[in-house]
């Protein structure tokens, strides 16, 4: 056996059906992790990211509320409850953070990125029309790095780290057209 | 000290920041995660949840690949090779996988999916039309499941596992509207 290699382009193709008639109408509405304290949340998806919340959902027999935000206007979003329900579940890629009550007060409370051991879950990522100019409004506003765009191997990308540790990519779409079409 | 509780619908509102006019146009355009092997995952997201290839990307200085896939209409796909780089990187909720060649072949190659411990990440949502008829589907089909629509305190949701054990929530608009106006 010879060194692992990926596969070719025609076998991915190949893997791939086209989708079911039944599958019509699917999207992918929502992405979630945990988050210890939404005091430190809602800043920094809101104000440095640019998010909104969307709805704020509240379960007390289970202890927990979940925060719902996404790049959305403030005109498209309903003042009505029910009508806000209906409209968050059909956005595509609404961020779901889970609030367990308590995380926050607990200094043994501390969830885990995915990107050491044990590896899975990597990142969410952000297309925006400057990496530079993004990552300098983050660094004046104490965003931690993982990476700023001019390190590493993979130049014009950063990472940068949510209250929790969860990497959030920062591309654009020129520095990454040109990084793979130079590849 | 009482019991811990969630923040209020005010608290909440008052730690959100009206988005700053540098995050115009910031899109939350891909979610990454790793994968053992593209020979499962791209027929589970594509002919079982109705996901299209969007692009194959190979780094093979760095022995990975990355397949980006989602809910979008062939047609859209442009052919062009940069054109297409371009289109995946400003589509929303792009999912990323991640295969790192030769985890396939690992037998202790195995990926966490964040809701053991340590936790952290939780999952993907996809809004059906209907849940009862799309589980019927995925049983049809094999796919393991976490919980179905019926089961445990959440009526008419149900989360299903990818190859990797990830968690996929299955829901829809009624049933969620319906549960949430009713808790």
């Amino acid at each position: 056996m010879g060194e692992p290699t990926g596969l070719t382009n025609s076998e991915a193709r190949e893997l791939c059906t086209n989708p079911d008639e039944a599958t019509k109408d699917f999207i992918l509405s929502q992405i979630m992790y945990r988050i210890k304290d939404p005091r430190k949340s809602l800043p920094f998806y809101t104000e440095v990211l640019g998010m909104r919340l969307l709805q704020k959902l509240d379960f007390p027999e289970m202890k927990f509320s979940v925060y719902f935000l996404g790049f959305e206007r403030a005109s498209d979003i309903p003042t009505d409850r029910r009508e806000c329900i209906e409209w968050t579940f059909t956005r595509k890629a609404a961020l779901e953070l889970t609030h367990n009550w308590g995380t926050e007060v607990d200094p043994d409370a501390k969830y885990h990125n995915g990107n050491t051991d044990p590896r899975g879950f990597g990142h969410i990522g952000l297309t925006v029309p400057d990496v530079d100019v993004a990552c300098e409004r983050f660094a004046r506003l104490g965003v931690e790095f993982v990476k700023k765009p001019n390190e590493g191997k993979m130049k014009g990308l950063a990472f940068i780290k949510d209250p929790d540790g969860y990497w959030i990519e920062i591309l654009s779409v020129s520095n990454t057209v040109g990084t793979i079409m130079n590849n």
